[in-house]
């Protein structure tokens, strides 16, 4: 399998090239960016150097990408510049796992309201897969293009859709709060971004619309399978003065009978088989020190009598689970591999 | 006026003392401290040092505090340990500001149910003044014991409570959601609040009976006037890796049409002549990095028409605004001093 | 006394306008930026928010500022600039507090050689004074133009140049080594600042010839009042993960015999009546954290009888003792007012 | 071969585990704890969890440790806690890797000197081999006790022996000054170490004479080859707000023709064929957050022909190559493993 990502010079882009080189499946022919064309990159990762690692960043045309001998291509570009590669590519008969934004949801319409623009490629929408493979089934049979969800999105759809699609929470009054760390924000020569600007910080953001949302309600509504009408919620991120991470403080009304142990239940049957979900014991709650550097996200529920609501919490690392890692397990699952592999 | 502070070893206690050695208008004749008996203050809190401040912790008994001429005693002591202090000294005449969460609840039974012991001096609990300046009259005739509200509570009660009063936002599916500095946490000496426990960390905690619910939710209940019921909230906290600040974001459900202005109005009106509330430009955001090392609260409101709900948000510098800073803001009011008297 | 601070849209400037907003014996009437014209002060420093400040940032001429009433400028501008704006305004008349490299040195070799362009006004180079009131004698008289010392030789030179002076250490064999905050490297909006890049980061930079060394060995060389040869030293500055402040370890050969004692009694003699210089306890050692928010700097000695070296360490705020606290600092002692007014 | 460490409480322990549980090709049996004891490794180091680990800590006498089935033990253990273990596992016919300071002197009386006790087992002290595989050939054959050397050894003596051995610099006046981070202090919930307390904080701290100095000078003397004295260094370690990571500024005076070449030959002679040695290009430091999570330590070198001095940088993860990885990295060599058998 022979492997390339295209646009590897930002945070996510670089954590991807650090895990695919050691994945003992597949072998990364070309890492490409724009910005880094010719430089070796051992020379542009700090964390690969010394490695004797003979790739360098190249530049090629889309045209030279899709007619080179590259099987699968991973694209860590801006929302809108993705598109422009993944349909040539998908078109050349290549396979395509996208990182961005642009395929991620299925409404064209919503697509425009979120990001500011029409999208580019608005037919490939109903034909990508959702690439969270512990939510869906994923297989290049069932389509050559994923879309890899964002960060965010992973740290609610994974605890919150299952309890949607067993009516254990109710689809109203659901306010998800989440705390990231600073990659999240990009590699971004902005001064908002500066070190003594965002150090000893922390505060929300992007609130009420932050991107993230369109993508999930959608995939709310479409998981939890209840048609009568979309899931509408509250998202409030935050920026807290840290490397990586995403923690995620959600809020759902119990449907029924509030009992912690529902919640238990039905996420053991979903994510038991899971390598990569791991449900916390009873008291204890997910931290983002706890999964830092793996693919992993850690959950724990509370629930409590005086409102009636359950508390559900995650942990992930936004640059492995919330991103590359994710993707690559994607991959792992559409190839047969075991969806370990090259992750932990 | 002459100024003792029991209890001065903790991150609160060592801000009081700051802060109070430089109050134009007090003298502060002694600081206490079990652990720091005999000590210089200079030299246990290292940003005064070369002061030339001829302060020495000491240790006296109550009765000697009761007998002595301090007018004034500020308790920066663990709950349960403040009550025994308070009592004599308000029995001898003395004015008492308590920082601790002994005399911020009107319910012995809340107490009891939130701190795990009986109320020490129940007596006491309604004659006590909540010491929110913004919210509440306080002056020594209304009181001479005076409860200075918790760092969380601060943060909620001051954006939260007049929309309930004004019937601007509903009772029903309050969500407060906190990130709190690792201060917050006291000074102990626990493996968890080590320095590499806590960086790169982030994490909810405590949820969802965290004890400073009881007092938000008491607080609520009577400042938003309404008496048919208790107000019943959601509050999660969180620790995240910087020394201080608080910031929270709150969401509640719009009473009657939902428009953003009508929270700025009301906000306007009741805080504009007030020094420490300051309401920024739509589209900003709260962040603890602006108001650390002052007595200052930001304030922001963003109205969400997809959900009907208003986002609240707050920051604060926990040890001031949530602590002594907000301590010396009651004294200065009951005094008759400028209430920034000292704090800018 | 009016004031107009001139660029004050960095780190420096920004402390500086916060610290003479509430100096008790100065106005301050003017802040000048090219890239905040006609913004309110209160908007672009969020410490100050809430505090009714009128004053808003202004981009007046060199001659309006000359004709002006203002009495005395700060200069908080890059170096080569600040010159063009400190020749006018003393033709004219006024006096200046230069926060810049540009008349620091006395020659213009170095100052080329070190930064890389011709003086841009040699013949003040020797007119200057050198704003370090705990090694100098300061006064309008002596001259109306001061240059502030840079952040590291401010930590270098106080405990370093008197023990020279004095014969107590050699002038061969010196070594420093500094620890940075990151706002020593300015608000620039460049990718090694970026949060992810310095957060968990350390490591050595711009050595061996770092900019400030001329300054260190000029001053040395004049201060150690040995005309024989030049001081040359090594110099190891170094960037750690912090917002603020300086820490800095010397190591220097005793001359004679090697005696904690001779450095302390000296170090006294000079520094007992300095309200800024802080003699630490045998055995402790300065902290970064310790002085951080004050005009501060800690200093240590340590005898090492095996190497036959003195170690000397020191740690300041260099955004206060490294740079604007210093200034104001200046300004007191010339003119009369107590050396630490408005800045305790 | 059958592994067990024992002492794995701490964080070096910790990483031990983590690396050893992923090598693949030993198997680690047995962790032992008194602190730990009956837990499930899983449980306690959360990056682990979720891994399906059937590992828990047990606590078995030295006895049974001795007469037991595992062929290697790991020592994460307190210095003379250490000794007491090593020698009966050592008298069983055991290997033991040690990562205490026990068998890293020559010296009984340096041990003493430094340690402040009595060696508890002086015989072993010539037997031992120093595992610092870039710089000793190391075997089974050769000893079957192995002390893994300091962090802040690793830091300095790769870069510096052998540039003594070859006579490119003096012994004479060098100076080494470390940063750092603060898991370097230990996992021990002392006030000092809490997280309010050194972040934001940096200083200098146990100069002149720390621990690793006895160490570094030992080895250097050895190392240097040149039998005539002994070296005697100077030693600053700091103290950084970083939980991970040492980088080291050495300045050593040439002998001979000062020459950045001469260093970067010799260098590349030794060091070329090592898989965790980095030489950085011209002008680039090391930066501490370039190899945290690696084995590597990277180098560079400056000649400074102002003062005919080398400065020689370096960085490491003091968790790894300054502790678990840099002492399985000798049981890679001493099994006849790939070096980086499980460490990249």
């Amino acid at each position: 399998m022979n492997i390339c990502i295209i646009g590897a010079s930002g945070y996510s882009g670089r954590e991807l090239v650090s895990l695919l080189l050691d994945h003992p499946k597949v072998t990364l022919c070309a890492v490409t960016s724009r910005s880094l064309d010719g430089k070796r990159v051992e020379d542009c990762i700090p964390k690969l150097r010394g490695r004797k690692c003979a790739l360098s960043f190249s530049n090629p045309s889309i045209n030279e990408l899709a007619e080179g001998d590259c099987d699968l291509f991973f694209l860590a570009l801006p929302h809108g510049t993705a598109a422009e590669f993944a349909v040539p590519l998908l078109d050349a008969g290549k396979k395509v796992i996208d990182l961005s934004a642009d395929f991620r949801l299925n409404s064209a319409e919503t697509y425009e309201e979120f990001y500011g623009q029409p999208h580019p490629a608005p037919e490939w929408l109903a034909k990508a897969s959702y690439g969270l493979p512990e939510l869906y089934e994923l297989s290049w049979e069932i389509s050559p293009l994923i879309a890899s969800p964002g960060c965010y999105p992973t740290s609610i759809l994974i605890p919150l859709s299952i309890l949607l699609t067993e009516k254990i929470v109710k689809e109203e009054g659901i306010i998800a709060n989440s705390m990231s760390g600073v990659s999240g924000a990009g590699r971004n020569a902005t001064e908002k971004l500066l070190y003594c600007e965002r150090n000893e910080s922390a505060g929300a953001y992007g609130l009420p619309k932050h991107r993230h949302l369109s993508e999930i309600e959608e995939q709310l509504s479409l998981l939890s399978r209840r048609h009568s009408k979309e899931v509408v919620l509250s998202f409030h991120p935050h920026l807290a003065p840290m490397n990586r991470g995403i923690c995620t403080t959600i809020s759902a009304l119990a449907e029924g009978e509030l009992d912690r142990e529902k919640v238990i239940d039905c996420w053991r049957r979903i994510f038991d088989h899971r390598p990569f979900v791991n449900l916390l014991p009873e008291g204890e709650f997910p931290d983002v020190a706890h999964v830092t550097g793996t693919n992993r996200i850690d959950l724990s529920v509370h629930a409590d009598p005086r409102t009636g609501r359950y508390v559900l919490c995650s942990a992930e690392d936004n640059l492995i689970k919330g991103a590359g890692g994710q993707a690559i397990q994607a991959m792992n699952v559409c190839q047969g591999y075991e969806e370990g592999e090259g992750l932990s």
